[in-house]
């Protein structure tokens, strides 16, 4: 881990454009042509990030909706996507699950490359987006005041993968075939001083954003809205993949689309988030740390 | 390698966008903000493209050179670079080859994912750049009559290779640090009627070429410069990793740089590439067909 985080920190180090702000979870946003692009990229591992005996055609999807997800939390619209592909266990699968999730989308496959990796399927792929509305939004524009709101509930994803790994029937389609809020990101994007999408947990989510605008959120974990039974509360709120969108609106402004008001924004007080009055330190679990 | 083939033309398939060509070695060219924003994305693993022992370094380095060579084809400068990265065997060494390569191509890293892959390494990198030309030259470009041209000598990658393996002390660093030609390619935009850069091979990606605009090369192998003994004057012809640029001008046409005359375009006859008189099938080896 502190391998990994140093990397990372030396990547950074070398990120120098102004708009490079796209390692790991967020964006890149760079002029171009007098509109602002907006590019992410993922890499998915077998193993780390699915599973081999996963219907390749929602790996597939997931792939994409996590990249869509990224564009969502800019105000973003697809231009297309390029493909990393290592060919696998069921490429026919995976294909027609790509075909689906890029329809859906309305993102344009754009290109890539396929080769052959002999120790186990690794995935990537870049999103290319076009900005609606300037200044694009980013994690570090939150100030003191704001409420923090979220479009929907987290724990749906959770839910969906045990009940695929219990074999219950329950219905696992959040796990396996996650939205991501296009349309609501375009339509947040003129009013939100801060956005980003919650991939690795509410909780780590949150930390992030109030890291990036220094300052601390309360969130009162009761108006956190949840797709689980309510026992599950604090594992819906530290678990990933709901893709839900996390953003601040100043004081007593009202979203232009469907959302919970969850928290608000302080000084920078004893820790990024204050959860129901408790300052939450590194030492908590707060979400999915990538490996 | 049916199935191999079977998936790109069935990922043909879903590239809907008029500018995606960008599949395998080509780039996707689209419209963005009244300008031509040109995209690449390159995938390497360990064990197919490079070898656990070779000098992380360098295997970043030829990473981002092989993918600025694709935007030198296009005449594009680089706007920066996304990238896909596995944790491997020396990441400090893989990222001093990358501050190293992109420094050298003016090439700011924007963003990226970082993953564990237990399996083995892959790497993927999205390159993204600006065409300095319009229309942004392309493979399908070549006219009847045309000649047929290279920037410099081809075999030297493949020399370094055997230095490399042999211990022999000779000079690898054709092989280890390929220089895409983007100088050159900005130069050549304007005049060319196709051009495409050699990185599988020289008669390979003529082949290429010739199929793409729908005729032949007529190619005079004593014409094309090697760096090579003349005895293996065969193999340099149809080895890869050299990355000059192929190119097509009009007939008599005097370039912009230096360059060499190896054959013209005729009227699509018995094989897309016509060696000293001799047509070529792909039953012969013509070059380096990706795994």
């Amino acid at each position: 881990m502190t391998t990994e985080l140093a990397f990372i920190d030396a990547l950074r180090g070398i990120a120098t454009h102004p708009g490079a702000r796209g390692l790991d979870d967020d964006c890149a946003v760079i002029e171009f042509g007098g509109e602002a692009l907006v590019l992410t990229h993922d890499a998915m591992a077998e193993g780390v990030h699915f599973l081999r005996e996963q219907d390749p055609a929602d790996v597939a999807w997931k792939l994409v909706a996590s990249n869509m997800s990224d564009l969502a939390a800019k105000g973003a619209e697809p231009v297309g996507v390029l493909l990393g592909y290592a060919f696998g266990r069921d490429d026919a699968r995976f294909l027609a699950g790509l075909r689906e999730a890029l329809e859906h989308y309305n993102a344009p496959l754009l290109g890539g490359d396929t080769i052959a990796a002999p120790g186990g399927q690794v995935l990537g792929l870049t999103a290319i987006g076009r900005a609606t509305f300037r200044p694009v939004p980013s994690r570090a524009g939150a100030c003191i005041g704001d409420d923090l709101w979220i479009t929907g509930p987290v724990g749906a994803a959770m839910m969906g993968l045990e009940a695929l790994r219990s074999g219950s029937g329950d219905d696992s389609a959040a796990y396996r075939r996650p939205q991501a809020l296009l349309a609501q990101g375009q339509a947040l994007a003129p009013h939100v001083t801060a956005m980003m999408d919650v991939s690795d947990g509410l909780l780590l989510d949150a930390t992030r954003m109030a890291r990036a605008s220094a300052l601390s959120f309360a969130i009162d974990s009761a108006a956190v809205p949840i797709a689980a039974p309510e026992d599950r509360r604090a594992d819906a709120l530290r678990w990933g993949d709901d893709y839900q969108l996390l953003y601040t609106l100043p004081a007593g402004a009202v979203p232009p689309v469907p959302s919970h008001r969850i928290g608000t924004a302080r000084a920078s007080g004893s820790a990024p988030v204050i959860l129901d009055g408790i300052a939450l330190t590194d030492q908590d679990r707060l979400g999915y740390q990538h490996g």
